[in-house]
């Protein structure tokens, strides 16, 4: 991004209502891409602070934008729209809410012209709120979910697509629908269950919850989100969330009647499936190393060892996929251990042996 | 820790039953602190390379040991107590296994001498496993659970303690049953909770998965452990953990319900509970700030502009009790929010406006 004239197809004036993390970051985004920005907020002071990150300037009467990104909790959209809609303020609008079906139907019941809206998500977000912890590249590389119905205008759902890939965001199309019951699965229903699970450490005797470990710390940091704008999300969603809770309760009372009544069988299940669902996962956690074995090797610590030990490798004609090293701070040795095909590990491993390794047990691929 | 004779009061000569993970660790940490260490495991391949990595050296016929921790599941702790007491190896022993009551009750009914025994566990893990993942300082500053009971001898209460101390972690003495509840919410029912959700993506959409975030990695990301050994750990805390899972799956049938018939208090209560329950972990979570107001400054991105900023607060007369900054990368403005006690957030924002600095809304303490 970089300032100057905005890019090819993107609305030249950008008019943003709600200038909270989400509406801010947009903002910033644009402004970087060239973009006139005009921010509105019901609160003043937010949209002041904005302005003095470089987001945008405030809203003035009279003024008229190409676009308009409308970004307030899911139960606000479709007011919000409608008083675009009524005082003319922008042609065409998109909105960021994280639920697309139920805004939708509102601002059909309140009489907006839905051809000129688009619902769009871009699913990026912090566990801070608010204007001050906006980032231009919130959105970089993240998925903008666009949710354009029948009635839609291609022209609306352009200039919403310009804009999530002004902010550096991929573009990906699917039904209201599709997108709700996604939602629900891989954020609503997180959601709800990391609050319900720091929800039982209000009642905790103090010395259980001092032995709380980076585990649950995990599981439970975004149950440090914003209540009122999550009940917001969470009943505009109501129904597929519900079907994703009560899904996971059921399983939870069946693991817990298992373990009253001594079956292991329907824990260790559910802790297998558990490995195969995170391994769908995108992102940095992934673990293409999955599918390969690994050749644990014992290194000295001392420098070009890696090195040498690569090059050891590729002259045994077995191609490395991945590597992860295992070294604690202080310690002479350290372990690498070396991802390749299964059926190449054997060779790997007998040929570093005979070059003087210290080659351990080859571990299969992880089931 | 250094190398060299054991610190006072540290078994001169330790076995570990059990190199993986936990086991390796405390050995490389003994090793580190002058301790000679003995090792054994089923699997040779396993010994030999904790050994390599400095961990020890195996266990010989004929060794004899001043202690043994046994760090094996805790499934298996009461054969592994039952074979050490047996073949007479260690005059007392300990173990480091996430669960206490049952491996207890099975050493009792195997007829060890529990006289000779004490519960232990280090509260600390890593995702990965085995040897190769072990690090000598994986205790530091982690509690470290006994329970010794009313058979408990004081001496062999006293070799845990030390071998405990002697790896840097912090020694937490309760009930057997007292840390089987603890670990059933902190720890098991976690990564219960972990597995079920991650269950729940193997038969989602690709679509779906694919716009999975940050959020839910973190919430699953400890849904890649090892589903033997944590069968092992949940059967053995069975009644415990039952009772939190019933707990939680109540409460996710209740928010359910609570949306599908439009009750949004039940989801807003849920939600602030969570709130609650996370301000309560320990950790680097923690945030002593929320105790404290916020004021927030936007500040230019110019060497010396932080500390002129301290300076002219501390010129004030406020004490400044942590701060944050949010400073997006390539903009040429951040927000640095001081947090202050509540009485003292209007002072502090008045002197430094009238010092020229842009001041915005207070934000007040979090509920």
């Amino acid at each position: 991004m970089s300032a100057g004239s905005a890019s090819p197809g993107v609305p030249r004036r950008v008019l943003v209502v709600g200038t909270g993390l989400l509406g801010t970051s947009v903002a910033l985004a644009l402004t970087g891409d060239g973009v006139q920005v005009l921010l509105d907020d019901a609160d003043p002071a937010r949209v002041d602070l904005a302005a003095e990150l470089g987001a945008g300037r405030p809203l003035r009467p009279g003024d008229v934008a190409d676009h308009a990104v409308i970004a307030v909790p899911p139960g606000q959209v479709a007011p919000a729209l409608k008083r675009i809609q009524n005082a003319r303020l922008a042609p065409s609008a998109s909105d960021v809410a994280s639920v697309k079906a139920g805004p939708l139907a509102a601002a059909a019941a309140l009489g907006c012209d839905l051809v000129a809206f688009v619902g769009g998500h871009p699913v990026a977000g912090r566990e801070r709120s608010g204007p001050a912890a906006a980032r231009g590249d919130l959105f970089a590389g993240r998925p903008w979910v666009l949710t354009p119905t029948e009635q839609t205008a291609a022209s609306t759902t352009a200039a919403a697509r310009s804009v999530a890939q002004a902010c550096g965001a991929v573009p990906v199309v699917m039904s209201p629908a599709e997108h709700d019951e996604a939602l629900a699965l891989v954020s609503h229903a997180p959601q709800v269950v990391a609050s319900a699970l720091a929800g039982l450490l209000t009642g905790a005797a103090g010395h259980a919850v001092g032995l709380a470990g980076q585990g649950l710390r995990d599981l439970t940091r975004i149950a440090a989100s914003d209540p009122v704008l999550w009940s917001d999300i969470a009943v505009s969603n109501a129904g597929p969330l519900a079907g994703v809770l009560r899904q996971l309760a059921g399983r939870l009372a069946d693991a817990a009647q298992a373990l009253e009544i001594g079956d292991e069988l329907v824990v260790a299940e559910l802790l297998r499936a558990g490995n195969a669902g995170h391994r769908r996962l995108p992102g940095k956690h992934s673990r293409p190393a999955d599918a390969y074995a690994g050749v644990p090797v014992v290194v000295p610590d001392e420098p070009g060892r890696l090195a040498r030990l690569l090059v050891d490798a590729a002259e045994a004609g077995v191609n490395v996929e991945d590597l992860t090293v295992e070294h604690a701070p202080g310690t002479p040795m350290g372990v690498i251990e070396l991802a390749v095909l299964p059926e190449r590990a054997g060779t790997l491993a007998e040929a570093l042996r005979s070059r003087g390794w210290s080659v351990h047990s080859v571990n299969p691929p992880r089931p």
